[in-house]
């Protein structure tokens, strides 16, 4: 047999999610029907509610429900640091770890010539403003340790070649081939202690 | 930082399926923030409203979108043979595998004096009904191979000692694909113990 009509559906829908196979969807939506309908009904207004609920900071990109994020707003972020992000996944994963006590900037995009996705020029625009604003003293690369974050970083350098500011780098501590948005606290302790200083060649 | 209001809601609600964890759940809301705004506002709509669309087939108990469920109502499948069964996702679980082609029981409910569950009456006495109704010849446990499953059957076995029905459950063995080396200790002793003989062709 085919699943019912509605759960069918359902099942269908919930399986489009990332890592989310039949069984687990089907799994998901058995839970759906016999779980708790004030939790049910939350889920799905949350869901259909969020996009309008949730925007990109105008300042850092990162998701925010305000015009400006939590952490831009934080007065006590120091502004001499600032740590550039793939993503805004990854700007999460990085501000949750609570290892980095300065500003984020989210690119909005990577270097990725093969899948025609590039960075957008205004994300660069934006940071070299921030950086000036801020008189920021250091960026971090915290970009993802595989070859498109390899080309974003060289990206980054170069659109910020005329400013006197310090580039690192967060340390190949992260295990190559995996994705920011994945590693672990320690892993990603351990990437920020040991960043190095990006050397121009001379 | 915590995460910004909407978001981090959606998060903690995505967090309670079962198997979900805080990754996992927040890779899920950021899927949903960035994916096909369609599939986004289906879902949400499609578990809003699945309580009212699905219910149980008033014979068999499993899920259904009409009074019947397309098993019961299928005049092509074998009615001398049920297959009585824990929950609705079992019964999904035996039906998509495709390999029987009677009638299903969805008993509702396992006998766990531990967890004070039991099978509701209600259940056993319609089983009944149904067994005499369609002169049904054999009742086929598929029950989970656990100890609940095991007072499940002796539940189900003592309330059908009055009628005249073959009673059969589900083998226990190895599972196929699976291998020797990682089978447990258990599992190995019933296989053992209800081995066969192979016979040779003559």
């Amino acid at each position: 047999m085919s699943l019912p009509g509605s759960f069918g559906e359902l099942t269908g829908l919930l399986g489009k999610f990332p890592g989310v196979g039949q069984k687990t969807a089907r799994r998901m939506a058995f839970f759906l029907l016999s779980a708790d309908p004030t939790w049910v009904s939350s889920l799905a207004e949350s869901i259909a509610n969020l996009r309008e609920r949730v925007r990109s900071c105008r300042e850092c990109g990162n998701i925010s429900t305000d015009d400006l994020c939590g952490v831009c707003a934080n007065p006590s972020r120091d502004r001499r640091s600032i740590c550039v992000v793939e993503s805004q996944e990854d700007c999460v994963a990085m501000e949750q770890s609570g290892v980095f006590g300065g500003l984020y900037h989210v690119l909005g995009g990577r270097c990725s010539p093969l899948e025609d996705e590039d960075v957008p020029a205004e994300s660069l625009d934006r940071l070299r403003r921030r950086i000036s604003e801020h008189g920021a003293s250091e960026v971090i690369l915290a970009l993802n340790p595989r070859i498109e974050g390899d080309m974003t970083a060289f990206l980054v350098q170069d659109s910020l070649k005329e400013l006197d500011v310090k580039i690192t780098r967060l340390s190949y501590g992260l295990p190559v081939g995996g994705s920011i948005g994945y590693a672990d606290r320690v892993t990603l302790h351990i990437a920020l202690e040991s960043r190095r200083e990006v050397k121009e060649e001379e």
